[in-house]
């Protein structure tokens, strides 16, 4: 209940709900206009019943060519992708596609800002870790196929958890982006 | 084939297609970072069938709660919607949803870059029309529920179908937000 001192824990509320909440309140507040992309779907078959709404009765979820969510602040473009992992030590790429990560490059190249959301779901710990030191942990070592947490807790921003906004990420661009 | 005199013309590709080709060629050239949304859908069961891939059997589509097709062009934050008609005289309302409206005047509001791209698929004319300008049509107006070609011709701008990219918006949008 409201008055539980982990109100503003995590209350099982996922990363994607969380985001989606602050989305919303950036928008109705005039401060952003940032939305989550649908999920890909490769639709093969449709039925199209008399008086009801046509319905998919095969499809596949298919590979994202982009990140999670883009947008607009501040008159800049706005892209990351948000990604959850019960991981405690470090953060594992295994869920990161090549794609996903050309289109992080391409979106910096284009002066656009573009960044990850990593929450540690056991660690309750949230992060913006910027896509460019993203991008060299990525490309620049073989062996290792995860960036350590010592390194997102030192490089990376913490996102304190609060009630409204969920996660207040522009907060931390502000000072990372625009000063 | 590739000699024949319409070999420039529709050839029966969408306009849909035709911005998909146009925008991969942007990309991979490096001149813009613009993609399509997923269509947006409602998954309502998924099966797991041991040793294949998750298969969704009952889904539905969803009203899209943003426009087409968005990205980043020359550090800009660029939005847009694509929509064919059949109609010969005007562009009609009829498949503008007020939500997507509701987007294209937060994009500008923030100093994004928005606007349509309308194909009169029979006359084999595609225009681009800022988003300011159909805004003021689409809530200024009670009785008429279009724009009419006139208008259209005028004050849009036509996008020559070529070869390769299909439909050079580009080259407009540097022309009308950029000089
Ligand atoms: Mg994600
Ligand atoms: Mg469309």
């Amino acid at each position: 209940t409201s008055s539980s001192p982990s109100f503003f824990g995590n209350r099982g509320m996922t990363l994607e709900q969380d985001l989606n909440d602050t989305n919303q309140y950036y928008r109705s507040t005039g401060r952003a206009v940032i939305h989550k992309k649908p999920t890909p779907v490769q639709i093969v078959h449709v039925d199209y019943p008399k008086r009801s709404a046509a319905k998919i009765t095969e499809a596949y979820f298919k590979q994202p060519s982009t990140t999670d969510y883009n947008g607009i602040y501040r008159g800049r473009y706005i892209d990351f992708e948000a990604k959850e992992t019960r991981n405690k030590t470090s953060f594992p790429f295994g869920n990161i596609h090549a794609h996903q990560m050309d289109h992080m490059s391409e979106v910096l190249r284009h002066e656009g800002i573009a960044f990850l959301i990593i929450r540690f779901t056991l660690l309750e710990e949230t992060y913006l870790y910027d896509a460019a030191r993203f991008i060299e942990w990525y490309f620049g070592q073989k062996e290792r196929k995860s960036i350590p947490l010592p390194d997102i807790r030192e490089n990376g921003h913490l996102i304190p958890l609060q009630y409204s906004p969920r996660i207040d990420y522009l907060d931390i661009i502000d000072r990372i982006y625009f000063s």
